[in-house]
């Protein structure tokens, strides 16, 4: 399929909840990228984070085959450093081909789960 | 009316919660694509879902009269094959007319309701 | 202030919920469009609501003066006639100046609350 | 890192619930305007509040340093005046250099955390 989307993105929101109600991964509180490669060629992806009293860390590098998507959960990166829990951050994605990037957050720290979804911000 | 919209469009985020605390369609938990034909003539579209370990499935096909509006549930489609509940997809739309996407999901898992909702991603 | 916005808008997305568990205005269950007119000319705005299965509805006429805002419920329209509840619709807006919409939607159903929201699709 | 965003946003949806289940900052009911500056500049903001009965209210100046994130509570603006409770209003940024803005709410009223966000709309 003829690839769709942007090279460049950015969540200007980031908030992994330090607490969960429930032990399974489908329910635990976490915070995901979505991303979608639509196209024939794999993705090689950077991440960036920004947080709001010291210079960004990363690049976190993930990788995204051709005509797959990944639902990258931010609570799963690890190198080179974990996402801490409870802090605000922000992110930038930069991708060699053009992806699609939906940001998504469980919360799940009352019984009750709350959700917030929206397309991630795309230039270049 | 004149048209608005665009032909082709991607939800990354894609995920039916395996669960519902509830038997009636409207509180079950579901995902679905809230598809909008301002336009004078008939939109035929052809929809094709990314997933994480295998090449994708499609084309799903719909048709959304003019001047009418389709909220598709994903729970729905069922040829090719259905989309399986629990598992982390993607979708992309093209249409042969410009149409308008926006992604909702209600969550019922727990017994209280949760809500998602995004205007999705448009090119060409 | 100088304007921002565009002229035309759609939510692809509609849906009042039958039932809420509350009486308050606050917390019943309700869709709306958040309009902001950040310009120095009052807006006169038309909107025109799609269904699934006959043509559609409208206009419906708004206006949102000068350098103000209005978060419209969609529960709030009568002429030319109510938006029917727990039925699926979509909607346009045309201005005759640039303006900003926002649509979101709180679901007191169930005792606690769900919300969603999302920046409409903006065109010309 | 290359600056990414836009100058001018708008936030058309502003409502800060009047009350919260909880005491903890993290669980308060709260409206939050998150703002990346991935760029090498420092970002200065005016923020213009508009309400539905009256002229718009600031500037309120915020700064955000260069390749840093600042998640804004609206809660938190204190000059020229406090943000009302519990009353609609909407809300137009104007930075000297691109930024990116997502827009937040954690509504607490219920004893369930109930979750909106979407990015703002962009001009500029």
């Amino acid at each position: 399929m003829e690839s769709i989307g942007r090279r460049r993105w950015a969540i200007a929101e980031g908030y992994i909840p330090p607490d969960s109600s429930y032990d399974s991964r489908a329910l635990l509180s976490h915070e995901a990228a979505c991303i979608l490669n639509a196209g024939d060629a794999d993705a090689n992806i950077e991440i960036t984070l920004f947080v709001t009293d010291r210079d960004p860390v990363g690049p976190y590098k993930v990788q995204v085959g051709a005509r797959r998507t990944l639902h990258l959960r931010f609570n799963d990166l690890e190198d080179p450093e974990p996402v801490p829990r409870g802090t605000d951050y922000a992110s930038v994605f930069e991708s060699d081909v053009p992806i699609v990037i939906q940001h998504t957050r469980l919360d799940s720290r009352k019984a009750e789960l709350a959700l917030l979804s929206t397309v991630a911000f795309s230039a270049g």
